[in-house]
């Protein structure tokens, strides 16, 4: 019988505004993810990830970054992270004052190849200076480790390719790792492997879960990894994005599921949930389309009861 | 960290032929219900609530439950349960053989009275003398405790109404019963205090966990239930059906996303997912309706890619 005690505060890390809508073919305007963000932290989101300095080559919706971030009004206490692939996103980022900078690795060689075209090894060596140069301008730096659990094109990873990933960044410098469920296909105890093996090279304030809803299996991987003492979550407001190489693939975890499933265990997010909602409410109506977050239709529902 | 033992084997009560399509508007033919029953004990379920001998005054879906019950081929190893609230539906069910019935209690007041128009003492009195008829008959008797965690009208209900309940069902004979989140509010650890609860009149192998989606908490309270030792659940293939109580509800967890999770744990069901797939499949291209399965979601795509 568990009786794990569960961490008594957790943090939500809110990506929707940059992995959410990466996935979005439609254009969404700067001033809809400004309006987004300013939402996000009025409903008590402390740390957001707002967008991406990489090629608008290859991910046209974030090419209005710079604008982005100079557009928000920000807010005390809130941290904003960027994604910065490279040498050249980090200084295109640094002008624009982030928080907290985001760097991807895989847990798996085949994803690494076919997503950014090089090797684990080369992956790391090419955040490194970017690493440095962060950390030298005392902006801390996070690093996803995606696919920790499956790959689209490896099926099961290994615990310990997690481990050697997170130990590879902690060698680089990398001060926090996610642990990315990034097709969705995890399960609680192979999600609580992940999350130990990356417990080895990082304590429990600097790793963090990753889970998408795919095989609805998001809000279970949250909860084991509570037991395992893990305090820090990735989600989406809405439900907003998904993974492009996972077909049939649904979008991140709901923040308002999250938040929901946290209150209802007596933990403390220092999120309003009916503020979450009206921010999810926002950005979906602004790109027509349906909810993704089932907290949220069941809570918009009674409001219209 | 949890390491709680998690059961070997998992038993499941497939409830979409009676609870699923019980809220389905349209009239689905019996020979549609029968091929569905026929489905899914190919596909390796063993415990099948088929239909309901209630009025077809209140529930048309069900009038043509003695037809659907004389249509099924048998399968030695599966247990055929029905639905009976009162000694005129266990008289017209006890002529089609169920192996099992099934009896309705709420553990909120005020649910009991607007659902079945009678206090839940009341209904306790009203199911007697059916339990009775039905154990003479050698027939297993269930009981389903609705609104466990929370109610409709009442809003959260304390663990003590569930060992009520529990305790009159005990007493007047009930073999095993199901502690139902009705509406989809519970999250896992409310969840762990209704079973406790149970688990005070009941052993392990007869209380079972009825769980709703409305919120997404579906899966995270079936491993938390599985924590404790429950190793008996609920699920409608595809989704199949709802609380029409409760606005914006959506159905009963999905049979498939069940055992993707279970199987995900290393935990056996019998069952084997890919014809569960094509059960839930057919019952909802039947429908004309999309899947409420997101693991049948993911995998029906990933067939077509």
């Amino acid at each position: 019988m568990s009786t794990a005690n569960l961490p008594a505060r957790v943090t939500l890390v809110e990506v929707g505004p940059r992995d959410g809508l990466q996935n979005e073919k439609q254009t969404v305007p700067a001033a809809t993810k400004i309006e987004l963000v300013h939402r996000l932290q009025a409903a008590g989101l402390r740390e957001i990830e707002v967008t991406s300095f990489v090629s608008p080559k290859w991910v046209p919706q974030m090419a209005d970054n710079a604008e982005v971030m100079a557009g928000l009004q920000r807010k005390a206490g809130v941290r904003y992270a960027v994604l910065t692939p490279n040498l050249k996103g980090w200084e295109a980022a640094t002008a624009t004052q982030p928080d907290e900078i985001v760097v991807f690795g895989a847990a798996s060689e085949a994803f690494s190849q076919k997503n950014i075209n090089c090797s684990i090894a080369e992956s790391i060596e090419r955040f490194a200076p970017v690493v440095a140069a962060a950390r030298a301008a005392g902006v801390k730096v996070r690093g996803a480790i995606s696919c920790a659990v499956g790959c689209p094109y490896e099926g099961a990873i290994a615990p310990e390719r997690v481990e050697l990933v997170a130990r590879l960044m902690a060698e680089i410098g990398v001060q926090h790792v996610g642990v990315a469920d990034t097709i969705g296909v995890g399960t609680p105890r192979q999600v609580q492997r992940a999350l130990e093996a990356a417990l080895r090279h990082y304590p429990l304030a600097e790793v963090s879960g990753h889970f998408h809803d795919t095989y609805g299996m998001a809000l279970a991987n949250v909860y084991a990894s509570l037991e395992l003492g893990i305090h820090t979550f990735d989600a989406s407001v809405s439900g907003l994005g998904g993974c492009p190489y996972a077909k049939g693939a649904t979008g991140n975890v709901a923040t308002e599921d999250v938040v929901y499933l946290l209150h209802g265990l007596g933990i403390d997010t220092g999120i309003d949930l009916d503020a979450l909602i009206d921010a999810g409410a926002f950005i979906r109506d602004a790109l027509g389309q349906a909810n993704g977050s089932r907290t949220a239709r069941a809570l918009l529902a009674k409001r219209g009861a």
